[in-house]
């Protein structure tokens, strides 16, 4: 373990991780969990770190989803067993996950691709178990529901050799769009009527417990008294950023990740300073850009995370960015000062980093974190 | 090394990188070079990786610039020794780039944080080499030139202790918002005269022999003869990209890296099919939004890299990718079929890779050549 070191005498960029914040995040989540009866299964690919996993193992934490193969290996490695891998699968992901055991499942959403998927795990002599993704809300994937094609994939997965159904699964993403909690609220509710409605016909196709997986981190918040869906599963919420603040999910000083920077220049004739953080340090991700602040490519706070008046990040080259937005906070930055970056999407932003350097009480603990980037 | 094997059946997403493109964007960089009388000065930002640089230094390129300290170590310890860093050095950088010897330099573009590095070096018992960032279209970073902001800088930067004033540098970032190739060479052509009147400024300092670097692979492109610069510093023309190709400097079939995806399900009753590649597997550089075609995320070809008509990635979440455009184009796909996504600026897709597969002929050799990610 390195030394604690300064934040102001750290090269940039680096990733920073409150961990006390991720603890505090997880605290929360688990009591709307319990409020709601149900368990978590959180999804690991915002966090991607052995950590992290740990922290959410020690607060209760028993499933878990990823949405890489990399991620699955790593994490089956680490004591987690039971985890659902949620970008759909495909026959070339079916041996690797195959080889983390039985409790290790798939989402399938099309007959074509679990037909493939099936003969793929059948040649392999083995059964791998999958959850059938329903498209609730024509946010992005999922099996139409309810209708004949489900009915067919159901049928199929039921019966394939090379198949375990165990349940169905929806994604409220349609909730980032949704403009206030009562939105959110008829999505997510949506959302637990078409697992409810899923769970029927699955029990009627002989499946005796089927597992009815919901997930969004907004969505899960939503559902207080849920009537479908048996388990919960957000993600977003262990990091938070910009864009859920925008949301109204959570607040700016629940944001556990930050990227720290340095100022280049600061040239108030034009409004404007550099630094060192550009596209590949902050992600592109311009979530807020429909909210009611955009926060371009991130909001700049001083090295403590106190916001700079409303300075934002607002352009972004491969290793430059541009701080505009707040005259009288950019005549007070200095070259060479240590800024943090708050993120409009933390799982993005994370991605650009091999680990984060941790902070507790405000200060590093020198600690660094590995995160499990690629596929 | 592995053995070869068909992108039919390789695991998705994966990193193409067609070496017989390369080979042939650097020719054809080299023959332009070669025509204005004057070096080139790679940019390993691009490519990022010691086998590229090896096919660089191969044919004749033998200065390189980087963006990162990483790259900067990376590469000086793989016989690139006339190295210039290009993000503006801060004391934090300092260091590491003096620990490359006297032919590796750096830029400076404010007095403030020129005065800050001459103390970090000095501190350490040396002198960085520095080049002279010269702001001239607004674009981004660099001293106002000309102007007293300039001369004060340049007078610093040839008396200080801890820095050894070698010349100037201008990126000519402008040339991206350039309507035509005229507009571009006016833009190339104010570089190249700022540059010419900072090499005369110099030498009334006493610098005998100063360096004038101009980038930018557009601007380079037009700037046939040269009255200012010594020297050529493009980068992204090594893989070009669709933002290049929309601007007219490249062909789509010049464009040598590409992301290997997985058709996921097919939906032509929405519109759209789903891929495994999403915004992290492809960035969300949006470049080409404001160009006459708009890519989205990407333009989809076959695996052999054949158009799909006019079919594009125009959502991406985490690891799925939403496919639309063409509905001839989509109903022709099938679920678990590869395609390939040209990228919409070639750097940041090649940003979330730890390696590219290499293709020669138009299939895999086996070899994956490992980029030098992170800072």
């Amino acid at each position: 373990m390195a030394e604690p070191a300064g934040l102001d005498a750290l090269a940039t960029p680096r990733l920073l991780l409150d961990r006390d914040r991720l603890a505090a995040n997880i605290a929360a989540m688990g009591g709307a969990a319990r409020n709601a009866g149900l368990p978590l299964r959180v999804h690991l690919k915002t966090v991607k770190c052995a950590e992290a996993a740990a922290m959410l193992r020690e607060a209760g934490v028993d499933r878990f989803a990823v949405s890489t193969v990399a991620e699955a290996s790593f994490f089956a490695g680490r004591g987690c067993a039971d985890l659902l891998y949620t970008t759909p699968v495909t026959p070339a992901k079916v041996a690797p996950l195959l080889a983390l055991g039985p409790a290790a499942m798939a989402a399938v959403e099309s007959l074509d691709m679990a037909r493939a998927v099936s003969d793929a795990a059948a040649a392999l002599g083995g059964a791998l178990p999958v959850l059938i993704e329903l498209d609730v809300d024509g946010y992005r994937g999922g099996v139409p529901f309810p209708g004949p094609e489900f009915e067919a994939l159901a049928a199929f997965a039921a019966a394939a050799p090379g198949l375990t159904l165990r349940g169905a699964m929806s994604y409220s993403g349609a909730t980032y769009g949704a403009a206030d909690a009562a939105a959110r609220a008829g999505i997510a509710a949506a959302h637990d009527a078409a697992l409810a409605e899923a769970g029927e016909r699955l029990r009627a196709l002989g499946l005796a417990a089927p597992l009815l997986s919901t997930g969004g981190s907004p969505g899960v918040l939503a559902t207080p008294a849920p009537d479908g869906a048996n388990e919960f599963r957000p993600g977003v919420f262990c990091f938070w950023d910009l864009f859920q603040a925008g949301l109204g999910v959570c607040r700016e000083q629940d944001i556990a990740i930050s990227v720290l920077a340095t100022v280049l220049s600061v040239r108030p004739d034009r409004g404007q300073a550099l630094i060192d953080a550009g596209a590949l340090a902050l992600s592109l991700d311009r979530s807020t850009a429909r909210q009611a602040v955009d926060w371009g490519h991130g909001r700049v706070c001083d090295v403590e995370g106190a916001p700079l008046g409303m300075l934002k990040v607002s352009g972004a080259s491969q290793e430059h960015g541009v701080v505009t937005g707040d005259a009288a906070a950019l005549a007070r930055l200095r070259p060479g000062q240590r800024v943090r970056i708050l993120p409009n999407h933390c799982c993005l932003t994370a991605a650009a980093y091999p680990a984060y350097d941790v902070i507790s009480g405000g200060v590093l603990t020198g600690d660094t974190w590995t995160r499990v980037n690629g596929w």
